[in-house]
């Protein structure tokens, strides 16, 4: 049996929520899981690219890194049924950035569990499945929406359920990603996080998280734009990542900019804006980074609203 | 001349919303400013309670502390026309229980700025008196109900001026307010809170403020059950009010409680539900803190949608 399943990229924290906003976006990555013949032959894993960007450093920085995050989230699912996973050949055709911040972590995980979890004829719901791969990844914001897409808040409570909620994101808005030619590791982009804020930045940014979600109710862009400021993540990154501030800067003064925030841990770029102007924002910010001598790839895109879907099912 | 507003009560924080959710209660504060006929008399500042709730000791209170915030509150909205308050008696009729977590101060700040500007014929518009006002109580939170009315998201930006949005409370919730028999001010309550706090208690809060607003726009009880969890200021407050900790235990396994918080910064209880069953949930209140020997009065309201409101205005 042999079971394909499409998996969305993510953006996470998206201003002011980190660690609890997420948005499915419409890049994917297509992961293949195959029973093999031979028995006794173990799990195999291997990664195609099918996009230029994705370079050798890349797919090896998959093989070390997400291979075991694939192996630890099929095995997870295997061992809550007890069983242990074997003979099956793993291909991950890898269309999403790696190291961007743009949740390909999230999605290999996904696609590795909901393949096998077809393959076993279904014993996980979609509670378990939310529950596995929050456990292997760490935190549920790319998770949630590369399962169910769209927009949502996502926590993982103290029984380890994951809670979340779909905000339906105002058509009107763009949103552009910028995806830079440098990868930063979600590792490094955490480690340079404090233990303990400021309460005064706690209270800001549960301010603007109410804010954030009153703005996508009402549509509120005048809103939108106080509640894409953030205290707890991004002015600790911003080093990390060349450019940001400047390209924030540069925006600055274009009337239909609504906010520009790191994707996730970054170093990709967030933009959310009108529709309109979108070739300026695009210059600005290919201009600032070109400054840099930073190559990037950048497209507006709508949300995907639609999460992991299996795609081909064979016997 | 002379003019009377009437400004409700406010309960603020609302679990996890420190220093930015507020709401309108219909207990009023009516405040009311003439203008004296003798020349050189200065400003003169009366309290007179209608509510045997309101003890000698309260009165004190308020003349020692309120006082000197009407007067400011006064002279800001006065200076800010390039004049200074003369010739004014203040009276202000007090049904607000003082220093109990329901916005007495705002309410007396708000009362005195709203009759002032009425005398002066207007010359702040709402944007102005929302940041006299919260210049003089420091904080917005129960300011804002106390001028528009309503549940309120608020916050007062580096520019000074102070940004609102209205959200509309379920009809179906009803909002018990349990005020016990002693006072707590709010700058001993200030004064237990930490400068700096945990990076995940501040992720803690911005994720239930997310929650919170989703769980008002769609009315969903089983969300504003995890949304009204906090981790900013009710932990740290809670030995400064004696049953608290056991009212929330004690109420934890009524169905029909949604939750059970502090009322701004104490010692006040709110407590958010359903509207069947209220009976049991005030005898539980009143019986926890009667073995405690705290007496108490307890009310189940609805939200006050009207902020501040001139009542009478005469020649």
């Amino acid at each position: 049996m042999k079971v394909s399943v499409k998996v969305p990229a993510t953006t996470a924290n998206i201003g002011p929520g980190f660690d609890c906003l997420g948005m499915a976006l419409p890049i994917y990555n297509t992961i293949t899981i195959e029973e093999t013949v031979l028995p006794g032959t173990g799990v195999e894993i291997n990664v195609i690219s099918e996009d230029d960007a994705v370079d050798e450093m890349s797919i090896e920085h998959l093989s070390l890194n997400e291979n075991s995050l694939i192996y630890k989230a099929v095995e997870l699912l295997y061992n809550s049924i007890g069983q242990t996973p074997s003979e099956l050949k793993i291909n991950v055709h890898s269309n999403i950035p790696i190291a961007r911040g743009l949740g390909s972590s999230a999605s290999v995980i996904v696609g590795g569990l909901i393949a096998a979890n077809e393959l076993l004829g279904r014993p996980a719901d979609e509670a378990a499945l939310l529950s596995i791969a929050t456990e292997v990844e760490g935190h549920p914001d790319n998770i949630t929406p590369a399962i169910v897409g769209g927009l949502v808040i996502s926590s993982q409570e103290d029984d380890c359920t994951v809670v979340y909620r779909k905000l339906n994101w105002p058509d009107e808005w763009s949103i552009t990603v910028c995806i830079p030619d440098y990868e930063l590791s979600t590792d490094i982009s955490r480690s340079v996080l404090p233990k303990e804020v400021p309460m005064s930045d706690a209270v800001f940014n549960a301010k603007r998280m109410a804010m954030f979600v009153e703005a996508i109710n009402t549509k509120d862009a005048e809103l939108m734009k106080l509640a894409l400021q953030d205290k707890l993540h991004q002015p600790y990154r911003m080093k990390l990542v060349p450019g940001l501030e400047k390209i924030i800067a540069n925006l600055k003064h274009e009337d239909n900019v609504i906010g520009c925030v790191l994707s996730g841990a970054g170093p990709s770029i967030l933009i959310i804006s009108q529709k309109n102007n979108l070739d300026k924002i695009h210059s600005i910010v290919k201009e600032t980074w070109a400054d840099l001598n930073v190559k990037a790839v950048i497209k507006s895109l709508n949300v995907e609203n639609n999460g992991a879907q299996v795609v081909s099912l064979s016997e």
